[in-house]
Protein backbone atom coordinates (compact mmCIF):
# COMPACT_ATOMS: atom_id res chain seq x y z
CA UNK A 1 0.00 0.00 0.00
CA UNK A 2 1.45 3.49 -0.40
CA UNK A 3 -0.64 6.72 0.47
CA UNK A 4 -2.60 9.06 -1.68
CA UNK A 5 -2.68 11.73 0.32
CA UNK A 6 -3.18 12.60 3.93
CA UNK A 7 -5.32 14.28 6.95
CA UNK A 8 -5.08 17.46 7.71
CA UNK A 9 -6.19 18.99 10.53
CA UNK A 10 -4.64 22.33 10.80
CA UNK A 11 -7.70 24.72 11.42
CA UNK A 12 -7.12 28.30 10.98
CA UNK A 13 -10.45 28.30 12.76
CA UNK A 14 -10.02 27.41 16.18
CA UNK A 15 -12.67 29.48 17.59
CA UNK A 16 -15.25 28.02 15.27
CA UNK A 17 -16.12 24.68 16.18
CA UNK A 18 -18.05 23.34 13.22
CA UNK A 19 -14.70 24.58 11.60
CA UNK A 20 -12.81 22.91 14.20
CA UNK A 21 -14.80 19.40 13.68
CA UNK A 22 -13.93 19.11 9.68
CA UNK A 23 -10.50 18.13 8.86
CA UNK A 24 -9.00 17.82 4.98
CA UNK A 25 -7.84 15.27 2.79
CA UNK A 26 -5.15 16.24 0.74
CA UNK A 27 -4.71 13.93 -2.17
CA UNK A 28 -1.23 13.90 -4.19
CA UNK A 29 -2.48 17.03 -6.84
CA UNK A 30 -1.38 14.47 -9.64
CA UNK A 31 -4.66 12.62 -8.39
CA UNK A 32 -6.96 15.46 -8.28
CA UNK A 33 -8.96 14.46 -11.80
CA UNK A 34 -10.02 11.28 -10.01
CA UNK A 35 -11.94 13.24 -7.73
CA UNK A 36 -14.02 14.42 -10.93
CA UNK A 37 -17.76 13.61 -9.64
CA UNK A 38 -17.22 12.82 -5.94
CA UNK A 39 -19.09 16.24 -5.26
CA UNK A 40 -22.50 14.26 -6.31
CA UNK A 41 -21.64 12.08 -2.70
CA UNK A 42 -22.82 13.67 0.12
CA UNK A 43 -20.92 10.96 2.25
CA UNK A 44 -17.54 8.77 1.05
CA UNK A 45 -15.81 6.02 2.84
CA UNK A 46 -12.05 7.19 3.84
CA UNK A 47 -9.79 4.66 4.21
CA UNK A 48 -6.42 5.07 5.84
CA UNK A 49 -2.87 4.07 7.66
CA UNK A 50 -3.32 3.69 11.61
CA UNK A 51 0.01 4.96 11.99
CA UNK A 52 0.16 5.38 15.53
CA UNK A 53 -1.17 1.98 16.47
CA UNK A 54 1.57 0.24 18.50
CA UNK A 55 1.53 -3.26 17.04
CA UNK A 56 2.10 -6.31 18.84
CA UNK A 57 4.21 -9.48 18.06
CA UNK A 58 1.08 -11.75 18.63
CA UNK A 59 -2.20 -10.82 17.61
CA UNK A 60 -5.31 -8.97 19.96
CA UNK A 61 -7.64 -11.15 19.64
CA UNK A 62 -10.52 -8.96 22.51
CA UNK A 63 -11.14 -5.56 22.61
CA UNK A 64 -10.29 -4.87 26.47
CA UNK A 65 -12.78 -2.80 27.37
CA UNK A 66 -15.49 -4.75 25.99
CA UNK A 67 -14.76 -8.32 26.07
CA UNK A 68 -15.46 -8.63 22.39
CA UNK A 69 -13.89 -9.60 19.99
CA UNK A 70 -11.60 -7.08 17.70
CA UNK A 71 -13.33 -7.78 14.66
CA UNK A 72 -16.68 -7.12 16.48
CA UNK A 73 -15.57 -3.67 18.27
CA UNK A 74 -14.64 0.10 16.53
CA UNK A 75 -10.87 -1.20 17.68
CA UNK A 76 -7.83 0.66 16.07
CA UNK A 77 -5.68 -2.59 17.08
CA UNK A 78 -6.49 -4.93 14.24
CA UNK A 79 -4.10 -7.48 12.89
CA UNK A 80 -3.79 -4.63 9.23
CA UNK A 81 -3.50 -1.03 10.88
CA UNK A 82 -6.52 -0.28 7.98
CA UNK A 83 -9.38 2.58 9.45
CA UNK A 84 -12.37 2.97 7.68
CA UNK A 85 -15.06 6.16 8.36
CA UNK A 86 -17.67 6.95 6.44
CA UNK A 87 -17.43 10.95 6.90
CA UNK A 88 -19.78 13.52 5.07
CA UNK A 89 -18.37 15.18 2.78
CA UNK A 90 -18.78 19.17 2.81
CA UNK A 91 -16.65 20.39 -0.44
CA UNK A 92 -14.22 19.67 -2.91
CA UNK A 93 -11.30 21.78 -3.84
CA UNK A 94 -9.06 20.18 -6.59
CA UNK A 95 -6.92 18.05 -4.57
CA UNK A 96 -8.43 18.67 -1.29
CA UNK A 97 -11.67 17.40 0.17
CA UNK A 98 -13.17 18.87 3.15
CA UNK A 99 -14.51 16.19 5.50
CA UNK A 100 -16.59 16.02 8.93
CA UNK A 101 -16.46 12.80 11.03
CA UNK A 102 -13.33 11.78 10.09
CA UNK A 103 -11.67 10.20 13.58
CA UNK A 104 -7.87 10.10 12.49
CA UNK A 105 -5.17 12.46 13.65
CA UNK A 106 -3.46 14.79 11.80
CA UNK A 107 -0.92 13.69 8.94
CA UNK A 108 -2.78 10.44 8.81
CA UNK A 109 -2.08 8.43 5.58
CA UNK A 110 -4.97 8.09 3.45
CA UNK A 111 -4.81 4.76 1.38
CA UNK A 112 -8.27 5.15 -0.37
CA UNK A 113 -11.72 6.88 -1.38
CA UNK A 114 -14.84 5.26 -2.13
CA UNK A 115 -18.23 6.95 -2.67
CA UNK B 1 -0.85 -5.77 5.14
CA UNK B 2 -1.47 -9.59 5.21
CA UNK B 3 -4.17 -11.73 4.74
CA UNK B 4 -6.25 -12.77 8.19
CA UNK B 5 -8.05 -15.21 6.13
CA UNK B 6 -9.69 -15.75 2.59
CA UNK B 7 -12.87 -15.89 0.21
CA UNK B 8 -14.22 -18.82 0.02
CA UNK B 9 -16.79 -19.05 -3.06
CA UNK B 10 -16.97 -23.16 -3.52
CA UNK B 11 -20.80 -24.31 -2.95
CA UNK B 12 -22.21 -27.61 -2.18
CA UNK B 13 -25.31 -26.26 -3.54
CA UNK B 14 -25.31 -24.87 -6.69
CA UNK B 15 -29.07 -26.07 -7.31
CA UNK B 16 -29.94 -23.77 -4.53
CA UNK B 17 -29.53 -19.88 -5.98
CA UNK B 18 -29.80 -18.28 -2.64
CA UNK B 19 -26.92 -20.36 -1.94
CA UNK B 20 -24.80 -19.94 -4.42
CA UNK B 21 -24.96 -16.49 -4.02
CA UNK B 22 -23.18 -16.73 -0.41
CA UNK B 23 -19.91 -16.65 -0.22
CA UNK B 24 -17.59 -17.68 3.19
CA UNK B 25 -15.20 -15.65 4.86
CA UNK B 26 -12.78 -18.54 6.29
CA UNK B 27 -10.15 -16.68 8.43
CA UNK B 28 -7.16 -18.43 10.12
CA UNK B 29 -8.51 -20.30 12.96
CA UNK B 30 -6.12 -18.55 15.89
CA UNK B 31 -7.68 -15.76 14.95
CA UNK B 32 -11.32 -17.06 15.61
CA UNK B 33 -11.56 -15.36 18.72
CA UNK B 34 -11.41 -12.31 17.45
CA UNK B 35 -14.98 -12.70 15.93
CA UNK B 36 -17.09 -13.19 19.50
CA UNK B 37 -19.73 -11.16 19.31
CA UNK B 38 -19.99 -10.42 15.25
CA UNK B 39 -23.07 -12.25 15.48
CA UNK B 40 -24.58 -9.16 16.90
CA UNK B 41 -24.79 -7.18 13.79
CA UNK B 42 -26.83 -7.85 10.55
CA UNK B 43 -23.81 -6.39 8.47
CA UNK B 44 -19.99 -6.05 8.76
CA UNK B 45 -18.18 -4.39 6.12
CA UNK B 46 -15.14 -6.81 4.99
CA UNK B 47 -12.35 -5.20 3.39
CA UNK B 48 -10.09 -7.54 1.15
CA UNK B 49 -7.16 -7.31 -1.33
CA UNK B 50 -7.51 -7.19 -5.12
CA UNK B 51 -5.27 -9.80 -6.01
CA UNK B 52 -6.69 -10.13 -9.86
CA UNK B 53 -6.82 -6.48 -10.90
CA UNK B 54 -3.57 -5.53 -13.09
CA UNK B 55 -2.25 -2.58 -11.85
CA UNK B 56 -0.46 -0.07 -14.40
CA UNK B 57 2.16 2.10 -13.90
CA UNK B 58 0.48 5.31 -14.65
CA UNK B 59 -2.43 6.21 -12.16
CA UNK B 60 -5.96 5.40 -13.74
CA UNK B 61 -7.98 8.51 -13.16
CA UNK B 62 -10.75 8.37 -14.67
CA UNK B 63 -13.27 5.29 -14.55
CA UNK B 64 -13.41 4.09 -18.82
CA UNK B 65 -17.10 4.09 -19.27
CA UNK B 66 -18.70 6.43 -16.90
CA UNK B 67 -15.77 9.34 -17.30
CA UNK B 68 -16.29 9.68 -13.62
CA UNK B 69 -13.02 10.12 -11.43
CA UNK B 70 -12.18 6.73 -10.07
CA UNK B 71 -12.38 7.83 -6.38
CA UNK B 72 -15.90 9.02 -7.63
CA UNK B 73 -16.96 5.40 -9.41
CA UNK B 74 -17.29 1.88 -7.70
CA UNK B 75 -14.18 0.76 -9.93
CA UNK B 76 -11.82 -2.07 -8.59
CA UNK B 77 -8.89 0.11 -10.13
CA UNK B 78 -7.71 2.63 -7.22
CA UNK B 79 -3.95 3.22 -6.59
CA UNK B 80 -4.33 0.65 -3.77
CA UNK B 81 -5.88 -2.70 -4.74
CA UNK B 82 -8.01 -2.70 -1.72
CA UNK B 83 -11.92 -3.52 -2.15
CA UNK B 84 -14.84 -2.71 0.21
CA UNK B 85 -17.94 -4.48 0.83
CA UNK B 86 -21.14 -3.81 2.76
CA UNK B 87 -22.27 -7.48 3.15
CA UNK B 88 -25.56 -9.45 4.91
CA UNK B 89 -23.66 -11.46 7.62
CA UNK B 90 -25.92 -14.59 7.73
CA UNK B 91 -24.01 -16.73 9.99
CA UNK B 92 -20.96 -17.40 11.58
CA UNK B 93 -19.71 -20.60 12.68
CA UNK B 94 -16.06 -20.48 14.69
CA UNK B 95 -13.85 -19.21 12.33
CA UNK B 96 -16.15 -18.99 9.31
CA UNK B 97 -18.57 -15.94 8.23
CA UNK B 98 -20.98 -16.62 6.12
CA UNK B 99 -22.11 -13.57 4.23
CA UNK B 100 -24.55 -12.66 1.09
CA UNK B 101 -23.36 -9.44 -1.44
CA UNK B 102 -19.72 -10.03 -1.54
CA UNK B 103 -18.61 -8.69 -4.53
CA UNK B 104 -15.02 -10.55 -3.91
CA UNK B 105 -13.98 -13.81 -6.09
CA UNK B 106 -13.23 -17.11 -4.46
CA UNK B 107 -9.40 -16.98 -2.55
CA UNK B 108 -9.48 -13.24 -2.57
CA UNK B 109 -7.22 -12.11 0.39
CA UNK B 110 -9.31 -10.46 3.38
CA UNK B 111 -7.28 -8.12 5.23
CA UNK B 112 -10.10 -6.91 7.65
CA UNK B 113 -13.88 -7.45 8.95
CA UNK B 114 -15.69 -3.98 10.93
CA UNK B 115 -18.63 -3.99 12.56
Amino acid sequence: VRPIGFVSRTSQHENDRDRSLMAKVVLDEALAPALDGIEDWSHIYVIFWLDRVNHKEEPVLHHPNSGLGIFAARSPIHPNPIGLTLVELVKREENVLWVRGLDAHDETPVLDIKP
